[in-house]
């Protein structure tokens, strides 16, 4: 089992071939990781197995083991999902703007790698072909350190994504997996400052914080997600009764689903039975003010705990606002800076709302669902972003990138 | 004297008044500042005086004093600088790029502020206008920390700020100063996350590290610069001499200026002496590696030390290479990742020289010297960034802005 260090010293000397291949060699290499994934079907589902095992004798939840694991239907998509990424444009060597200075010095910025990536995730591991896929097309070493669950498996991909790397121009130390999982060297990973030039988490909100708080390598924060719809007093029921439904419900377990529903005064007595009515068929426990207690039939008090909850499950806290400075006010202080939507038929009210919502993605009349490198176009996500350096939002390949300035002169000097 | 977290607060309070401002209002309020340091210059000339004598009393070098200096002068150009800021574009609302998503969303990326910023830097008073005019510039609240040689100056100078800006729209906690200079404090702001979006270090080496390794606000590193010229075989005697001399010379104290000469073998014995000669007339310290001893008159042998110093003197490392290998296996093992140079005649060199140098900027036929914001034409600068996140390179104001995705729908779901 290699320590950290050795990893770290394996992923400098693998930078300067990968961060310099061309688009060619790189995909090459990704649809040679494909063809070998399929390849390695057998031993990745026996390797997962191993982990199932363990995960059901430990008494996981049942969506926990969902994620957990690995069949031949999922492998191939992961395989197909390196595909999908070497069908994407190389994001590495392009000149998206360049002058020529005072002294007539040409100046080009160009986009390079960052380097050398490190990824802290958990339970599912698809993640580990993607992660690594996306971190690859972008010319970036990566280092994964999955968690314990999910360690045969992640072994097994990355041993066939290695092996497959051996048989291509590029060097199979681009991707390498951290074998310790223990906490001690999570943390250490943190302060890998000689060897890593970023950070990024994948996973629940105390796997982020303890980043956060641990790493002194700079990181991207993503996920936790605290989103927002508000209903304002111009909204069309119908619209609004869609969007808050499919926010919540589509997919609860993930970041970019509804956790608090914002209505306005005039509006409540007449939406809010109907909402209450259409959120039942999925079960949603509803969590109210002390105004939308006395609307809807059956709900819980919410407490100031509920507004600050990413549920992440069937449940939504629900507050009746008597203005939009009051639905602001909210969003600004319980928002995670994930995703928030306004419903509305008001010009003005939308424009404030993009204007005044100091989130990652501010929508007018639609749910927040679709905060999302793929429905955003981008063909790929590494995570979202809620900070606000480097990369806010959806992150695909151009958010793994970094510059430098290419200068042409012909003798100046100061 | 407010303590850290009230600054954090009332940067809280000002931070969404001022993210919204309009351009107009930013610029009519920056004027004002500068129009009030024009008036305070004898509180401000006096208020220095206290720091000088302080100074001069615990016996600081001549170079550092000057630097700590404020005169009529620095102050009417500190007065200009910031009518510089207002005359430039604003780089907040800049919307550069929308498209429609599959769903029929109109997705635009608009730039937004990075919020509140944190800025601790060393002994320059003059640093607490400019950083103060940028952050504003950018729809930024900043909190300025200064070196406690300073703590007068920056003191008179943030109260005139904060007057004028009584006088305009917007609020005056958009700019504050942490008068509390003690380092236990400086720690504190660097963990601030709970009120700091960003902390930016101005200053040596050694607060650079500090901040690196203590905060977990996220961080923009700026400024260490261990910069290498390598002279290849084709280049032009009077060229290469030119730009090291230049690189070396021109203001030795700063990032930019070169610290290693890296000189091929071919050209070593015609080229090295007229270099010497030149760089002599400086009074330029050369510490060489064995070859170049072998060439140059008056040299002390170089340590490993020496390669990995900035020197931010009137010495220069210098080294005979065998190959452009050698130089670049030199550069990316020494470098900070700041600015290199080569001198070349010949094309593929060059070519080679931008792709396979890993530094913010890398010149071909210049010197190192042009690494600045305003050589760059960007008309402003905050720091030059030495890490790969966020920024790389000259920071302008572009540099200190976010982004947000604005979205609009009509009714969409997923």
């Amino acid at each position: 089992m290699k320590t950290l260090i050795e990893l770290g010293q394996n992923a400098k000397q693998a930078e300067r071939q990968l961060a310099q291949a061309s688009a060619k060699e790189k995909n090459t290499a990704l649809e040679l990781m494909a063809d070998g994934l399929l390849e390695s079907v057998d031993a990745i589902v026996k390797a997962n197995k191993l982990d199932t095992k363990q995960a059901k004798d430990a008494g996981i939840s049942d969506s926990l083991l969902d994620r957990l694991t690995l069949t031949r239907e999922r492998i191939t998509a992961m395989a197909q999902g390196l595909r999908d990424i070497a069908a994407l444009p190389d994001p590495i060597g392009l000149v998206d703007s360049m002058w020529t200075n005072e002294a007539g010095l040409k100046i080009g910025k160009q986009s390079v790698p960052l380097g050398v990536i490190g990824i802290i995730y958990e339970a599912r591991p698809n993640v580990t072909s993607d992660a690594a896929g996306l971190c690859f097309k972008s010319g970036n070493v990566v280092i994964l350190r999955g968690g314990k669950e999910a360690f045969n498996s992640n072994k097994a991909i990355i041993k066939s994504l290695r092996d497959s790397l051996e048989k291509s121009s590029l060097p199979s130390d681009a991707i390498q997996l951290l074998e310790d999982t223990s906490r001690e060297t999570a943390k250490e990973m943190m302060q890998l400052n000689r060897y890593l030039d970023v950070l990024i988490p994948r996973g629940g909100a105390n796997l982020i914080k303890a980043v956060v708080e641990n790493a002194t390598v700079p990181v991207i924060e993503t996920g936790t997600g605290n989103c927002h719809v508000y209903i304002d007093q111009t909204a069309q029921l119908e619209m609004a009764k869609s969007i808050i439904v499919n926010a919540k419900t589509d997919r609860p377990s993930v970041c970019n689903a509804a956790e608090t529903l914002l209505i306005h005064e005039d509006v409540a007595a007449e939406f809010l039975p109907v909402i209450e009515q259409a959120l039942s068929e999925w079960s949603v426990e509803l969590r109210a003010d002390e105004k939308a207690e006395k609307i809807l039939k059956n709900t819980v008090p919410a407490t100031e705990t509920d507004w600050e909850t990413e549920f992440l499950d069937y449940i939504l806290a629900v507050k009746v606002v008597s203005s939009m400075d009051e639905a602001l006010d909210h969003i600004n202080r319980y928002s995670t800076g994930h995703s928030e939507a306004i419903v509305t038929t008001d010009y003005f009210a939308g424009q404030r709302f993009h204007r005044e919502v100091d989130s990652a993605a501010v929508y007018v009349n639609a749910s927040t669902r679709f905060t999302d490198g793929f429905e955003f176009g981008f063909g790929a996500e590494i995570g979202i972003s809620t900070q606000k350096l480097h990369a806010r939002g959806p992150m695909g390949l151009p958010e793994l990138t970094s510059s430098k300035y290419i200068i042409f002169g012909e003798g100046q000097f100061r």
